[in-house]
């Protein structure tokens, strides 16, 4: 086989969900790609790579130092909504619902996997509570056992913030959701957070 | 959205079978990597697009003037194993069974694509045939609409050779396959090929 597409084929496989055969795949659509094409594409990748940032302030990624939601000025400085990671911050933001800011943890506690609280920024988040400027902080954790083991010990942090009101994005049956094939659990908190009409 | 996260998740929607979702899902994992690591398979697939060649004897991808096959003193070249496309002769040599030389066509005839015969590496397994040398050519073609026309116009074309065995790879139930699942035609094909014990 040709050098050149053995290691293409290689790297390749290094991206998750992809094996030998789709690497191959792929390597035959680039081989039908315009040279242009093919390096507009690896340039962006190689810059995605070396120049992205942490936002300063939430931890988003950024190109600059404030990402560009911690510097809109539109935005609602009174509100944080707490996330695991950037793609659940993005699942949010594509919904242009929520006008308030975020807090990107980076992560849930996972001692499985040597996770512990300090790996997280969740100081960063204590000492933007410590201005007195926020009002609320919405939790939107996944319910993994993770996910409740880090909700409760962020709510146990907020605990020296009592002026400031705690909550969690809504549990329920999912627009389009048939009730046969959703878990007890989540019919359980659907029913018992049934809402009056 | 960082614009850096933005053209990454774009340039790599380019590629077969990645959405905005997969694209999100490569971009996190590209962060995660190493910089070497995405340095050096951006460059392997800048240099396979630049870099890469078609044999010119077989039309197999190649880095030089000769594939390794059709440069390699061990083949067989009284055969000739004529396939669609360089992904088809992969499979083939995975096998390790075939010790003869290849050809690759570059596609099918496909009058609703605009395919013609000339589009395709036709006249070059022609020149080949011509000297002599090759006492069997075996079509590997696959059994679309499309590759059995181009099967039939091939036939055609080596009427000229009368001295070169045309021969086509057999059709039958695969290993593994249940009777249950298997197409009519390919049944019908299976028995009319039937082996004596």
């Amino acid at each position: 086989m040709s050098k050149l597409l053995d290691n293409v084929t290689n790297e390749l496989q290094r991206l998750p969900g992809i094996g030998r055969r789709t690497a191959l795949r792929l390597a035959m659509h680039i081989l039908k790609m315009d040279t242009a094409t093919v390096d507009s594409m690896t340039e962006s990748i190689s810059r995605f790579r070396h120049d992205i940032r942490s936002c300063r302030s939430c931890n988003n990624l950024s190109d600059e130092d404030l990402c560009p939601i911690c510097s809109d000025p539109r935005r609602d400085r009174s509100t944080i909504c707490v996330v695991e990671q950037v793609a659940d911050l993005m699942s949010i933001e594509n919904t242009a619902q929520y006008r308030g800011m975020y807090h990107v943890l980076g992560g849930v506690i996972s001692p499985m996997q040597g996770i512990g609280p300090s790996d997280l920024k969740i100081d960063l988040l204590c000492d933007k509570l410590l201005t007195g400027e926020i009002k609320e902080v919405i939790m939107a954790i996944s319910t993994s056992v993770e996910g409740e083991t880090t909700l409760f010990y962020l709510l146990n942090r907020l605990k020296a913030f009592p002026d400031v009101k705690v909550s969690t994005i809504a549990r329920g049956i999912g627009f389009g959701d048939e009730l046969e094939y959703v878990d007890e659990l989540t019919i359980t908190h659907a029913l018992i957070n049934r809402r009056e009409l």
